[in-house]
């Protein structure tokens, strides 16, 4: 049994109210799997990068029981490259440079090695590519899940449309969820989305929590938990989702009871990710702080009403 | 034991994206007293109208057990008139008309005829006046509540921050919190609002939820119900108040655990007056109907966990 994601692995620039930073390693990939690594050993990655990519960097993805075999590195060419702005109410951002370098002939190819997957995540690419990823795996996997964006929607709405048909969950946040669905309301855009295939939905809704609908019409939400001070949000949408994958895959189980515990687990994560400048923070994470983490979200939407 | 509402009563002329009224009763007190009157039947209403406004619904208040002796009727003059129109994302109005009439001279007095309340809720109205109110109270009551809004930080910060030092809890949304403490993270605006005064601090989020902090650093969180079709919103930050206070006054318990069930029950209020124009799902609901949708709170955010 094998968690697969594909997704990209690059070199960020950050700046925010409080510092900024050159280049650090980003990518969703380096997020998802990273997340996941602290749940699930037998990983595999399917990324491109550029011959500038820190060895040492790959060599802790491998630390971390994360395959690197599909991790294609394109001698003398560039990773890709993203610097983005924050704005002061940190919920917002600018992309100032988007270099893609070796992502613009991203062409993801899954190694013999990695046999057929049970679990895979989908990181935010073109849907093209995620339709050709699916396409290389015979057996049907347990759960896919995948990730998009409105670019993909204003650019390739019909190829994201075919790709919906072939995944269990989607994971996309509330303006996405009402641009792909025509619908204000979230409770008629989740029934949409499972009109278009997905079992599951999950709106992300940054600093607002998160929500799960399946196609039964049950409901879930998940909190965010409110921080003191939000540091750096850059990957903690892709940090949740490796949280979540990570939680599913070591249990075996993709019911809706178990799906909310993923998502706490996610949730946990994408909190510690926000804490320090890009992936700094998923780097050195002890069970027992993730373990407290989870209690203090238990904890803080518990409350005990007796309903006779 | 008596529970006092301080709030204006009035008329609303309301325009959404699916209809529109031209004429309905509103005012924070309304709302505050009808959602209360589910749990708590001892209840003492001040406020001021003209005598346009219908003796029936004078009547309503009285059948609910509201004690209207305070409600100071104008002859001859016309009560407070608002005029609103909901944008299409419903979160988001236009104020159209202020006609503050009758609402211009208010001076709130507490008839003889009102025992010491012991619960109070001072709707959202000049600060100078919610003092004068406290000032007419000899004992000290046994809770609090204030709610108030950017405009009156804007005019009137002082005599907020006077009136702050003799409450027990403060209700604002997310950016009326920012605006009083000056800080973005919710958690360190709550720590200044604690400083300032009140032992709670409730934050509503709208679609998003509300918090509820407290001056020993706890925290709770209480989601908002997803739903299909949010027909009018009018009201529903008073309902909300009004619902936890009628709980709290019912049970007689103003602690950290009990104010949070009585958030559910107030969410669980606001939930419902969204479903209607104004306040007129408020004044049919059964006690199943609210035991049913209190459920439904529960199990939004219930989530099975083993933590070894």
């Amino acid at each position: 049994m094998s968690f697969l994601t594909v997704g990209t692995v690059a070199f960020d620039a950050i700046e925010t109210p409080f510092d900024k930073v050159d280049k650090i390693i980003g990518g969703s990939a380096t997020y998802i799997c990273t997340a996941a690594s602290y749940f699930y050993k037998n990983q595999q990655m399917v990324s491109v990068i550029g011959s500038d990519f820190p060895k040492e960097s790959i060599q802790d993805f491998q630390n971390r029981g994360i395959d690197t075999s599909g991790l294609d590195v394109k001698e003398g060419e560039k990773s890709f490259f993203w610097s983005g702005k924050y704005h002061n109410d940190m919920n917002s951002r600018d992309t100032l440079i988007t270099d893609l370098n070796v992502l613009a002939d991203f062409n993801p190819v899954l190694p013999d090695s990695y046999q057929s997957p049970e679990y895979v995540m989908l990181g935010n690419i073109d849907p093209a590519l995620q339709n050709k990823v699916l396409d290389q795996i015979p057996n049907r996997p347990k759960l896919v899940m995948l990730d998009t964006m409105n670019f993909w929607m204003d650019i390739a709405m019909d190829e994201l449309k075919k790709v919906l048909k072939r995944i269990d969950v989607l994971t996309i946040n509330d303006s996405e969820a009402r641009q792909l669905t025509g619908e204000y309301s979230l409770v008629r855009a989740a029934k949409k989305v499972a009109e278009m295939g997905p079992k599951y939905l999950i709106i992300k809704k940054g600093e607002h929590g998160a929500l799960l609908f399946d196609n039964q019409n049950n409901v879930f939400f998940a909190p965010a938990l409110p921080l003191e001070e939000v540091f750096d949000p850059t990957g903690a949408g892709d940090t949740f989702a490796g949280g979540l994958m990570g939680y599913l895959a070591n249990s075996g189980d993709v019911s809706f009871d178990n799906m909310k515990r993923g998502i706490i687990y996610g949730s946990t994560m994408a909190s510690f990710c926000v804490e320090k400048f890009g992936p700094n923070r998923l780097f050195e994470l002890t069970d027992e702080e993730i373990h407290n983490r989870v209690q203090e979200f238990v904890n803080l939407v518990q409350v005990d009403i007796t309903l006779t």
